[in-house]
């Protein structure tokens, strides 16, 4: 882009061409050319890590390539929804790469993954066994993305005893994401308890009138506890990024 | 249908008729005459106690005019969603009868409520002021079915101490009724404190993505807590009359 | 617990420590350890029985692993939604294991099972073929539960005269459970039939509009008959354990 | 049509036009003047019964013009979903229309209506007094189709002696309609007494988890009783009208 | 039962019981040992036809079991959704069992199907070639519930003039049978056509907003065109079954 | 733009500012001040008709306001969804505003409206008088934006007849608009006669299970007919504005 | 038909009938023999092209069999969501058939494509890699039925600049069409761009809340975009074949 | 509590109760009288700030009650879903309450609202007029929390420029909040341009395939841009008060 006006400026400057053309040439390059990371300057964590994969629908020979291409410009690599197989051809050009099966994530770290001072604890809640491959990628994500993170399974509103055991947890987070399927009201409790945004996230998991994660995703929304947000159904990575975001020390 | 049997048991000693024309005039019977009453022989509450009128859907002259008829039978009378107009239309025939304007009930007592010392108390949680309406249903009812009662209001899962200072109630009850529109989790969170049967009323009332109700009849459904058990959306009487059913002390 | 509150009291005694940091203290202790089982005092029920495990969405070594434990302190274990696999990994600690392939259930009873002499006989009815393993996890639950049972197949709304010749079975009955997928009108039924609480239970077989049992669900949310309660589709286990709650004689 | 054959056949006998122009005037007649009523030779109701007026969402200007049509050709009217002004306006142009509120139809009857001796009776089963406009608007409708009609009220499942007591109707219909809102399950249970076609018309009637109609509507189509059909929620007209295509005496 | 009235008349006449007696005994009896067959005695369809087998959930013994129970007491039998393992089950006591693969039914045929006069021929008409499975399980029950019956496939509204070329054949017909999952609006269609009663039944086939077949019922159910009725998604036994009930010739 | 350019062009020249000052300068520009026109150069429409009001949540007064701004600089005006308040309100800023009560539009038209000989005729089709509101808001903006439109009302699939008397005019469309609510299937009958683009437009009117137009929507979206395309429920606008951008002559 | 009428007007001619028995010979002709083409003279397209092969629910075999006799008699095929078993039967009477995985279409191509001067070019804009099957489906069609199609891959809305960056090709197309699952806002944003119409494709790929397609399929209808209108979840054949109706150069 | 306490220690020191006693005299206290305000010692926002008292089902009296105890120990107050009836009851006893009529807010401001510096900007931006409330009811629950607030009205997916010519106001974000019924793409094009936490939240406002909010909640919920969260369907007030739990500088 920079040679390209140069180039024109240095015609304007000869009278080459007037203000007519310089315009019109002009017209279309934003669009053509900007330089969208400029948009982003303030986003320091998409500066420091590369796009994420989602291996699902994708083949292994697909993941592998994109793998390939990232690992050229970058130290880390995060893949989520990954099967054995995705994990396979990656670790073909990749031989550090780690496949977390429950988290169904495949990951490259070959630097120090870089703590931000600023940054507080993210503490990852789970309901049942069931929900754990949500909360483990949602773990997976929020520490390949430079927080520290502590997971703490089984909670459930049913048997609130394991959840008070836990307070001085729930008092040291910064932001707490909550992963439920069938203790959808979870997220209720815990906003209620704390006071630092809370992330819901319904897995599709539970059997009747579940429905695919309908049923907590409706609770979640209809929370009266406020400071409790929602993201997408079984979605740990989003859950995980949106925390990134808003992991600040108080 | 005594009468019929008596005559058809003269004519056959008469030798009028027959085995076969004796059960040939049988044969009909008992679904014409049966006398359903002693289907239900260990139905006491149903003995003591009259039809009930849902006055919605009908007009204050159709509903005046049942409870004329039952009154003339009873001395008790409970109506349910019962509007303005409805009572005014009872009043006439019945000066004694009382509107509760929250609880859209008309109810006429004349005569002493009898105590089943075997009875035990219903608690009646309900989580906001909006809920009240359906959890006052639920109380005139259980009340008038012969049941002690307690109401507890404004219990909220996003601020479990309202409910953590009132432990001792929920420990005292042989039934609770957990009333919530916006709060769907409250029968799990109660339901994991108590050991007594819960009966869950989701509630219409809410914004959002409540649904008329359904966001919260689904987390009541998805409970992990047992013992708790669901009836329809608003269906006050409902949870009151199958209260009044399981309410027995230990 | 109680060491700590010794120890506090001595050091206060000794005049180490004052009223206020007594207090600060104490602050967070009864989250930390009270004693949840005396909230649940008169929890009979709990009390007599361990933990269930729900094996779907566990490995076999989870599920092994966690009946190992329930094992060492209690005779008596039940698992619910147990594939062969789990069944296997279970046989390996426990070789008295019994499989219910129906019911998909695991059970371990190494002592004689209490009946309660104020308990009734739950009646469990069942419309179809289909709905039979739903009904079985609930016979196997209620019976571990230490209630008597008595299990009524293929009784359906469209043939009546299969309940009727039923009759006395319904007159005997604490509390009724019907499991109907396809058949969702037959708590009703049942429900103007007897005086006793109706545990309606919506199973997810049905071919058509049965939608994965919303349609017996909403036709069992909209019964007519008090006394009808509904739990979550497929639940056996829920309803088994909500009929022990209810169960008492008469 | 006739003409136009008639001037065609006569040019080509006289030679005027060929076999290729007569062919080609034929092309699109029959698509623009064929006898419609020929295609429906066998359709004897239709012959014998005007157009019936939908008047929701017309105004009673376009109904009653529409009435004066009908009734310059026709000695029976019949208009559904009428309200009180659509009756006003066709009261102007026809003083004998007299208007059902309850089912709210108007209708104008100038000559006795026919009855057909293969033709037997039409049993409308209502379940509650709610349901009775849905009824009500299929046994006018079936009445001025030509149809002997009975109506049986508040027969429902929770108490099935009502229906019971009333066996001899339904061996005497040649087809039944049963109306439900609130019980859904009524079909089911008629369908398996009767051995005649069951119409069943789910009515938007109900509150909680009814949703506009669409529970029962789920549960008539769920039905196990063979011979049951289902028409549209609230649709009394579709029903009587189905159900007098079926009215044939055995 | 008679043995049981006998043996009272004798009692009552010998002096041994009195009336009350008598009535006591005779109490129960209706529903003990009512002879359901007599309240269906205009049945006639049911009367010369045996119990239908619904394969489905049921394992090939179950299925085995119920066929040689059918056949000791009847010359036909009929199992719909039936799988090739139910098939080999049936035929090792049945060598003369015949399997229609694409309609999934078992039928034995050992006597000659009745006609009835008074009968007249039903169509079948499909849409398309994926729902031929649910039409052909329409054919076979219809023809072996001795109705003459054609079956019309392929026929589209997209693609009008297939319908058209066989007008006779809907002119034919006593009941319209229309099966479709993409074609929803074809019942409507043939019912514009048509003046006898039309069974639409929507198929479960189909992609995207087909939903598992609610886009064509509610297609169906939302017909204009009166005479239409409709059973349950895939359900062609249902509407087979309810087309004999209306099969009666002009 | 240009001032801005020329500006920093002249200071470059000047050398005020260095190529990189010019770029930087630059940066923003083309987000913050780009003549979007240009990117739809080829937008004809767009540049000959301003923007469309939606009345329906502005009160009068905004409409009356963003109104009197189009009117600045535009002939002609469209407003849509208006009620009579709108109306009124524009009224006084522009005397030559004309209601169309039944479309629910206000339109002023201060010019003749071009017409451009490559267009040819856009046919709206409606079911019923029920749907006339939406096709007159589709006939008042196809007019407006400069199409030849034909409207023909009331023609029903279950009376083609009405569809084949005018087949001329489906011949002579290049576009046709079906709008239907309870008429679903009337896109795919029309997509299955024309060779041209079939805009499908569902109501929401229509009683039982139309469900607010989800019941035609589905439909529609079903169609087997190549061809046909779907707006959103009630959207007469938009399917006018589409036919529009596809109305060309063969 | 030629020959009948001939033949007809011989024998008026020769007065072997009168024009009464002409025109009853006629009645029928037109359903019955109509030449179906001609009322499509103008649609060039389906002239050109033969009937497209749905594979899905039909068998090799059936498969193989349309499409030898499709090739008797033209020299193009396609055949959609094939599979590879569909592909061997055809491979085995067309050796030239091609398939693309894909796309999952059949294709034999015997003669050139003829391109038609007055259409412009097609641009298929999709979103993400799991949306591409349907893409390609929608290019394959489109070509085959003579379009000239670009295909541009990975646009999301989340990242704009993708879609700005290829904004020529936006200003070339004559009509868009946007497969998206995911990024159900896309064809909204392109919409907004371009001034053609824009065809949107919702697709039943992504996880949580897309709920097969329903969540892009909403998006996508309630756009604020004009000219944009919606196809089936997933029918990227219906997409290309109204695209192809709606082609034409500016 | 401390008193309590106190008691407890000086028996305990004289020797009037044991270790025991002072147990179980603790036993229950911290239920009964536990400060809850301790359990949230950090959570600066609520110290700061009174209970919110939605009004909506709230009568005019009951509001006013509770705002009256409210303002006797705070100089704040916020009442949301507020009618003028509400107002007017408050009104009268703060005559210095503010009413925003389009927000449906009532506030009381009697100090000045601390700002604090670690706190950034929080935007919201909103598609349509119609979405305006919802984007003012969080304005105003956002400022009166303490925020800084900038609002961006009309800003549309189908018109991007938009939104381009406020990037510098996205820039300069610390949390954004995207309200919108019609554009619910809204989020994930912003979610594309800012590297903070977004905030959805979905209205209810929009015509067909809005179905009162589920579009946009959808939408919402499946968007690709990272860093989206999502709120109750036209929640404001809880996405204002998430943004501040989430506003912080960088």
């Amino acid at each position: 882009m920079r040679q390209k006006i140069e180039r024109l400026l240095k015609e304007y400057k000869e009278g080459t061409i007037g203000v007519d053309e310089f315009i019109n040439e002009l017209k279309w390059f934003p669009f053509e050319e900007i330089d969208f990371a400029k948009v982003d300057h303030h986003r320091v964590l998409k500066h420091e890590f590369p796009e994420v994969i989602l291996c699902q629908w994708k083949t292994p020979e697909q993941v592998a390539q994109i793998a390939g291409k990232i690992l050229e410009r970058s130290n880390l690599l995060l893949a989520t929804r990954a099967g054995l197989e995705h994990f396979k051809a990656i670790k073909e050009i990749a031989k550090d790469a780690v496949y977390n099966e429950i988290a169904r994530t495949i990951t490259v770290v070959r630097e120090e993954i870089k703590k931000d001072d600023k940054k507080g604890k993210i503490l990852i809640i789970t309901a049942g066994t069931a929900d754990l491959p949500v909360a483990e990628e949602a773990r997976v994500t929020a520490e390949i993305l430079g927080n520290e993170v502590e997971l703490l399974c089984d909670v459930g509103v049913a048997g609130l005893h394991r959840l008070f055991l836990n307070l001085d947890k729930l008092k040291d987070a910064s932001v707490v994401i909550v992963v439920a399927g069938m203790e959808g009201a979870l997220p209720s409790v815990v906003g209620g308890l704390v006071g630092v945004p809370v992330i819901a996230v319904p897995t599709s998991v539970g059997y009747g009138a579940n429905f695919g994660g309908i049923a907590p995703l409706l609770t979640m929304l209809n929370t009266c506890a406020p400071g409790v947000v929602v993201v997408n159904i079984d979605n740990g990575f989003g859950a995980a990024f949106a925390a990134t975001l808003m992991n600040r020390k108080f």
